[in-house]
């Protein structure tokens, strides 16, 4: 039987890296604001919705996650609020109820991003939102019921997103199959806890 | 003339090893719920006023920050969301409104923990809470206006709190002196954006 995938944020470009990723071993189901599925991780009740429709899977990745940019004397605490709501909450709201509808020995992904372990200005709320998602996957890799596992991808800036470049001067740019690769190694690999760097 | 240190949860065990680190050469103003000066971090408002009485300091140190100890099964949004408030948003609070208050080459230190690296079952939301705040720590490190450094301290589990020690089983058990050396070392030291590991 083949194995299933829900990729949320699929038509996003690091979403669109784990589906060129996994295309040809996995049955690929995409949710976001403006699939057929439509999930709006800052809506509780519409991840409890999505998951209804989609029923049980094998993997979770979720390649979403909006936050603020702007200098530290300019964030508001709204600002932070919002980056929490979507990039934290979203991802963790995903998990938690999302334990039920993923097969014994499946998987989530995160995505979180190297800002968690290095600074660019205007990057605090980036920073604070990866921070906090790779420490809960640590901490939620222990206690996740039926051997599912849990691992965040962590890349750095892409090649194939030029208009950031100039906000991570000095950084090493990776591809997104790079990147595909590290959402494999998360679906089909056994490791559990890991923050998958790439770059 | 005597620095002033602000000392943001000063009657908790944390707390008070940073007084005591730090009586001797500083003049200790100390803020919290049941203070004279006093503070809730939740309320953004009491922050203001709290800032507003104290005036201008050369360092403020927060040793403030619940969240809730559930299994992940058990974890609600709401407990995920009493966590960040407290703990990230209201330190995080305490850096974006204290700005303006600390003197030029003056310090924040935030208080972490060892949970931001390493899991315990319940801590879910004390390692993302964690997380958060260290990388909050490097990125803002950067762009504090007029060389305000931010530090966070991030202790094991203190020999002096024996009710925690079955929780943190096989970690190593660090002194409240110990604590107090690193309060000192961001306050007094050099460094900015470092996560000051005890244990």
């Amino acid at each position: 039987m083949t194995r299933k995938v829900l990729i949320v944020g699929a038509n996003g470009l690091l979403g669109s890296g784990a589906v060129t990723a996994l295309a040809d071993r996995f049955e690929i189901i995409t949710a976001s604001r403006s699939d057929e599925i439509s999930v709006d991780l800052t809506n509780p009740k519409s991840i409890a919705d999505m998951y209804t429709k989609v029923g049980k899977v094998d993997a979770v990745i979720c390649a979403t996650g909006k936050v603020p940019f702007k200098s530290i004397t300019e964030l508001t605490l709204a600002d932070y609020e919002s980056g929490i709501d979507d990039k934290v909450l979203g991802q963790v709201e995903l998990v938690r109820q999302g334990i039920d509808f993923v097969n014994d020995g499946g998987s989530f992904t995160l995505t979180t991003g190297i800002l968690a372990r290095a600074a660019i200005p205007t990057g605090a709320v980036a920073s604070l939102a990866n921070g906090a998602l790779e420490s809960f996957v640590l901490a939620a890799a222990i206690e996740l019921p039926r051997g599912i596992r849990i691992n965040a991808v962590s890349p750095s800036v892409l090649v194939e997103a030029p208009g950031y470049h100039s906000y991570f001067p000095g950084f090493e740019q990776v591809t997104l199959a790079a990147v595909g690769v590290a959402y494999a190694q998360s679906v089909e690999g056994s490791g559990t806890g890991k923050i998958i760097k790439v770059g």
